[in-house]
């Protein structure tokens, strides 16, 4: 039994969090986030955006997770440090240097991110002298203004937390994320920190992490542009129930509720996509392959002309059929079905709803696209395409 | 030397072209055309959408071709006759059965294509009533008429023709196209119909049309959707310049003017994008592979965060970058190189323009990508995203 708890990030005991503002932003604006473990160091893991032109905070990520263990993960928003040349390198490696001292750690279990816009000189200066406050102000009940300091575009902040019983006790999941635009798998400009006080191996800890963001926040698209910042962070402070095997009824148990921390959060960022105003979700079924079937989730959901249909408020299932034929190499008319909200609009080759009055849509889309060509299937989260989003994006 | 000259598609003598209003658009709009070739048959060649949803006129039309030869091309916008069902193949048989008898001809030499909405039951009485007055109204002068009948977004009708002098005389190519959405690689909807006098055969003209449309038709994209419908035709009445092998000067001269032409309704197509305000060239270079330089033109041109900053008038050139990231597998912060409008902006990991000034654009775009990793290149046009696509597209 999975249970919604509040508190976020500080939801799993010995977890601090906070936030401040620095300058990046302007108007006093919380800029700079901080979670960190009240305990030594934690059991951690990341998955990080495979794009070729990467983040500095990214690189150095990259580097100090490899031995699975961290203790705090510092995020600033207001400038992604991409595109920044070695001064922005050597940013990232003053801001660790200083917060260690502040904490009285080791800079190598210290982990960064950053997100905004790129090419842009970073302020040092100006974070550096920010975070002796956000040390201050990290605490058990910091976990929204740490949710609120790594926003950018997004118009809410975003949180969960879960609890789940299992035989050895209960294990907590907290966690907080940013999306809002450049959101496509692989993972998006889109930040998560997930805290847990679950007693787990890094090895088992990055292999479930894995396994839960290939459900989650790999399968969500907002525009097709993929970030050169996204990480998804996790630690795990080993005060709480042991997992110690992949088969163990206690490891399912953490599965499941990462999956669901991770699926709200991945909803959250759709749901508050830049401009969005419908949530969609595009499962195909049928497909005679797995690269099949994602190919054509993914071509519908970034398909600009079906996703402005639903912005109408109208399902265009001409537009899906027509995305659905430019992705698949197998698909044939004859065997194409095509499903909205439970609603069969198409199959064997006949329109059920004429394209002349197009299926009026409640605010939440579910369109099933059945190939009938074989077992495999996929699924994708995306919302649909508004004039909002080009005026937001336009500066 | 290659000259402009009015009258598109009767440009070349023998060519007679003409619109007429059936009932499919409102407001006595015209809808349907036809392009005619005075003589009997001509060589004919086509290139089809390779969506494998595709509407009724394009299967038959695909079957026709294979003899190469073709007299006449009918073409009627506002239904795009796909997703029909059987229905719509019957219609489509029935129109060119009926034309065939009005210009006294075998209908297995009529060629047809639509397009609009997909998915909406053809009205097929309509047309079968209007194809006595198109026929009629067919003559030497009816070229734009035409071009008018197969506008369905556009904006403006599209037309372009060219004359080339070679040894052995003139050889003229006349043209018109439609385009605005979906128009995407392979080919988008878009329908272009072409006229010729050289005297070429089927085969080698076949070849000429494919090696054209390569590098014009299927290098522009507007949206990213790939239409059902998507045509282009030739044909060549051969009452011209006689071609007889594809390294002749005559050939040569062939092949320039048909690029001319090709390319300047290619261009015509992006500007008339919809709700397009700003034309785009993007260019790969130093790719390591021709699939690198595709991908990553591919990925730029696609871009819905890159278009909306260029709708704004300015360039972000870090969503250029991220972009390409996301795109290649071996691009390289240290090497890459990005060269808007003759303005290096980003070389050796240093940001020349700062994204927080991002640079004011001119009316149009071209943008260089130097990946510095190999010799292949690859060039694509598009243009901004907008509101008014959105717009345009919500219904």
């Amino acid at each position: 039994m999975i249970k919604w708890i509040p508190r976020g990030v500080c939801a799993p005991e010995g977890f601090l969090a906070g936030g401040a503002a620095c300058g990046i932003k302007k108007e006093g604006e919380k800029d700079i986030a901080l979670v960190l473990s009240e305990d030594d160091v934690c059991s951690a893991a990341a998955v990080f955006t495979t794009n070729r032109i990467i983040a500095h905070p990214v690189k150095v990520s990259k580097e100090r997770i490899k031995d699975g263990y961290a203790r705090a993960i510092f995020i600033n928003s207001g400038n992604a440090n991409c595109c920044t040349g070695e001064e922005g390198l050597k940013a990232t490696k003053q801001i660790s240097s200083k917060l260690a001292k502040l904490v009285f750690d080791d800079e190598e279990n210290i982990l960064l991110a950053s997100t905004g816009v790129i090419g842009v000189h970073f302020p040092v200066t100006k974070v550096l002298n920010g975070l002796g406050e956000l040390v201050e102000n990290a605490d058990t009940v910091g976990h929204t203004s740490a949710a609120m300091a790594i926003m950018t575009t997004d118009t809410f902040s975003k949180e969960a937390a879960v609890v789940v019983s299992t035989k050895k006790g209960k294990i907590t999941i907290g966690a907080m994320a940013k999306g809002a635009g450049m959101i496509h798998p692989d993972m998006a400009t889109m930040l998560c920190v997930i805290t847990t006080d679950a007693d787990i191996s890094p090895q088992l800890l990055k292999g479930a992490l894995k396994e839960s963001v290939a459900k989650t926040f790999n399968r969500i698209s907002v525009d097709g542009d993929m970030s050169t910042n996204d990480s998804v962070f996790i630690l795990a402070n080993r005060r709480g129930v042991p997992i110690r095997s992949k088969t163990s009824a206690e490891y399912k148990h953490f599965i499941s509720a990462l999956d669901a921390v991770s699926m709200r959060l991945a909803e959250m960022i759709v749901r508050d996509g830049e401009g969005a105003s419908r949530f969609i979700k595009v499962v195909v079924k049928g497909a005679y392959s797995q690269d099949e079937a994602v190919k054509v989730a993914e071509k519908v959901a970034t398909s600009n002309l079906f996703k402005c249909s639903v912005f109408g408020g109208r399902l265009n299932w001409g537009r899906v059929a027509a995305a659905v034929g430019a992705a698949s190499k197998k698909v044939e008319e004859k065997t194409l079905e095509i499903i909205a909200n439970g609603r069969v609009v198409f199959r064997r080759m006949k329109p059920l709803v004429s394209q002349a009055k197009p299926m009026l849509l409640d605010k939440d889309l579910e369109i099933v696209i059945d190939l009938h060509k074989g077992k495999y299937s996929y699924y994708m989260f995306t919302c649909d395409l508004s004039p909002d989003y080009v005026l937001i994006n336009k500066e």
